[in-house]
């Protein structure tokens, strides 16, 4: 007991006074808990990917609404970096025990391609990860309505000196090629899922369990400090599409669709291959030789076993 | 000894060298020692929430002073949410063990309505809280005494453009209407406190234990960087309260309550509510289910204990 | 089962749903795998010296390209100082495991003349971090093809108003003498070398294990805050050559070897001579004596145990 | 072994490799070794004092030096409250393990009056501390002897537009009182001193050892952040002293003594206060009564001890 106090936390606490909730009470909560407890994985899994991308999403798409309505004064770009780093290091706390923490309709597509998901549970994610994300881009509207009203006099545009869709969806800059914007987001994606499969291969040189999600948001810091200037670094369908259609319905228009040379659908396909192609190399440079090792030692030690029976 | 010494600190060599106190002079203080001893536990949780909240208080006030006195060559926007991340990091390490590190009223009335309080608790926590924040405020002010003076040639006032009663406490930005700056503190309090479990839940994907604490005020830097340019994100009862009191007391008058449409009761009943849906909404997206799960693991366990019994 | 879930990230679920692929399918994976697997451990360490400087080097320059390129709109000073830290961070996590993660000539080749590499090993390790950087170089290149096209109209220049040679390699300010430059290069890297064996070296004060890549990123983060102004802290050959030919080679011309007094050379040399200063200051000042006490303890334990044998 | 490779770093694949030495050079190395091998335990705390303040103050001194030089260009205020908690994270791994990494005279003051260090250790803590401190101030005068002079055209000032004596030293702002900037000293020692303890207390919440000197190094940004405008936070007689006498000496005069109104003696003074009362508070507020358990626990323990022996 006084072991867990001394490590103890806010929430460790909950079980110290317990006692002071009526029987009667607390028989009835329990009723309603078990009514609402869900068995399904798949299910679980769904509501574990919504509140994930939730928490990404309001963490990120909020930043950059608290940087572009307040001109200056309340947060630059650099700010937006972290608060996606920090919605990423959130969003794989809030979902990681239950469904793994993908937050990333390019991981999911990924994780399918490679036989490591069904398409059931391929639908549950993306399902989730959709309205996690639509999700926050409605409260990041609720949130900064007033201060969207102020600044743009009503009229929400895509593009333009006070466009306000980039709060919400990535457009390309003005200077960069459809090919180089694709090439971005490629890249940015490849990046992150190196950088996804380092921290955490145990059989490397992983981060120390526990603060893998946080080496995680700092990757995602690193790649807005470096690769977001051509595209706003989406390299995850899931931050990208949600949004953007949100934006569509809300009254931006289907501008968001057709503004940089229909530009959405890079955002979509990009990182899927970029995320392919980062698992491929990170398998060819490091990994399927280290799993060569560890299996020519799991078969050492069954021999050992083996000899130790005789 | 040797292993102590190898991974010691500052602290862990009190111990080495405590021969050097005489005889007599150590009696005397173990005497003091002990009459100072608090055995009471709701007590010493008050103190320790006073000194947590203090804490937590001088780093973030202090910040903002600088910023705001400093006219920008001393800091910006975001050193205030780093120095409010900071000061929940360490006022959470000072009472964690004690108290849980509540450190914010919104939390300790969700616990009270909870049942995880009894109403004792709920007045001592909230009593510490209150002292911890009246006095940091009352430090802050000593602090920059001299720079305010300055600053204001001694007018001290709660709007305008030299305006520094939101040094202590929020007010909201005046393009923001009661409605959007109520749901801003409201929402950011859900995001808080999903957070803070998302960190502390060991069924799921926890911080890992003693880098809790540091987390914790990331996500409150996160806060910061998407959810502050409509209120200041108070998102605590304790944080923003005692410290207008003092501004009235201290020399802005009345008007720090009557600013902002009467703002001064928002900043203390909206993150209750936030708090509330915050642990809601968490329970019904994550916990209930994986409760569930260890239950039954449990009894699957009993039963093993039993089998083997037998 | 449950446990690995629990704890579970991204990656740990791989082993869960492996019985998606199709018998036929994996077995054809397994065959290909095979004839990739390489179990020469110097190929292997020169893999992972070229994945691990590739991704300290797209973090670091791009964050380079878009502080130049961006004029100040999506990064400043700080960015690039966080973003190689951020690099060295996963490029040790990428590496760390199968080469120990140099990262960097200078500290290859004090190894080697430590006797701590064979000359084998020295050329693999240098190869590996040659191929890395000039990729990463050519990546960024790449990214920013579009931008740098449009911010020097197709005029790349080494020096003056719209330069963007230094996007890739480093070159001295104007204001510093070759002598100050040279020392500005080897006392940085001193700071690296100290800081690396304060943050591994477990005899002393060690960072946990698993959080060392990041406190290693922190190191790298403060030696730009402080030492870049004059170099622009090079401090390692194999970050600064391999994009300095590359530029060269990609339309910057010979100018990148001939500007700033002959540059080139001084970030190749230096940092060798800081890496041995270190690591001398750090035997001298610390680990000398501490490896005397190792070896007294390890003495007695082996008596210990040879009295307790008898 | 494979464990120790998985798990490895640069510096543990040291001792892979030590074959390649030849024998003769390996017997000759170890006698150089042996005889620079010191085995006094107070010369030892006396060197890790210098090589951890060194480090400390090189990070810091060189980002002011940057800032200030730099004219904006390459850091920002924000750039020397990191550089500074950077500095002490390392500056604590480098000294920890043998000295307790004290880094400050207030810290070493503070011990040696609560009777924790005997008068030889303290002369040794202080001298160390002084060195490494004023060999920092040297360094870094070295690093960026070229563009002081530039900046400064050869006339080293105290005061006025382009003062440069603040690069090495503290100095209060010319808008606070002595008083005030006594004060601030005073109060954000205390903060330093209460961050210090409940990082370290296990007893309490502490942060997770091997951690503890990044959390530390946090705390101290904090500081910065917040309490850093009035006087700049010497906080530490050792951060301040050892650099003014440097620059007395290195051309800027006796005015480093006189001006701000003879400042100097106060960042060695309050400092000391400021620490006696930090430990006092955090004594009264949290750690007798947490010590008042421990000492009933383990009581319990012995008799329980007792009894089982029965």
């Amino acid at each position: 007991m006084t072991m867990s106090i001394k490590y103890g936390t806010i929430w460790s606490r909950y079980s110290r006074h317990r006692v002071y909730i009526p029987r009667l009470e607390r028989t009835m909560f329990e009723k309603i808990k078990k009514a609402l407890t869900i068995q399904c994985s798949t299910v679980r899994e769904l509501l574990a990917e919504t509140l994930g991308t939730f928490i990404l999403m309001v963490f990120g798409l909020s930043s950059v609404a608290q940087v572009v309505l307040g001109k200056g004064n309340t947060g630059q770009y650099l700010s937006i970096n972290m608060a996606f780093g920090i919605g990423v290091t959130l969003g794989i706390h809030a979902s990681g025990g239950v469904s793994g923490g993908h937050l990333n309709a390019a991981i999911t597509i990924m994780e399918y391609i490679l036989g490591n998901l069904s398409w059931k549970k391929l639908i549950a994610y993306l399902t989730g990860q959709f309205l996690g994300s639509f999700t926050a881009a409605a409260t990041v509207f609720g949130l900064y309505y007033d201060a969207l009203y102020d600044y743009t006099k009503g009229n929400f545009t895509v593009t333009g000196p006070i466009a306000t869709a980039p709060i919400f969806a990535t457009y390309p800059a003005p200077n960069v090629s459809l090919l180089g914007a694709f090439f971005t987001e490629f890249t940015a994606t490849v990046m992150l899922v190196l950088g996804v499969q380092v921290i955490h291969d145990e059989k490397n040189n992983a981060a120390l369990k526990g603060t893998q999600p946080l080496v995680t948001g700092i990757l995602v810091l690193g790649i807005g400090l470096g690769m977001g200037m051509n595209t706003g670094y989406a390299i995850n369908p899931s931050r990208d599409l949600p949004p953007r259609i949100f934006t569509a319905i809300a009254g931006w228009g289907t501008e968001v669709f057709t503004a940089g040379r229909n530009w959405w659908w890079v955002p979509v396909t990009a990182p899927v291959l970029g995320s392919l192609a980062g698992v491929l190399m990170y398998k060819l440079f490091i990994d399927f030789h280290n799993q060569a090792d560890e299996e020519i030692e799991n078969k050492k030690e069954q021999r050992g076993v083996e000899i130790s029976k005789l």
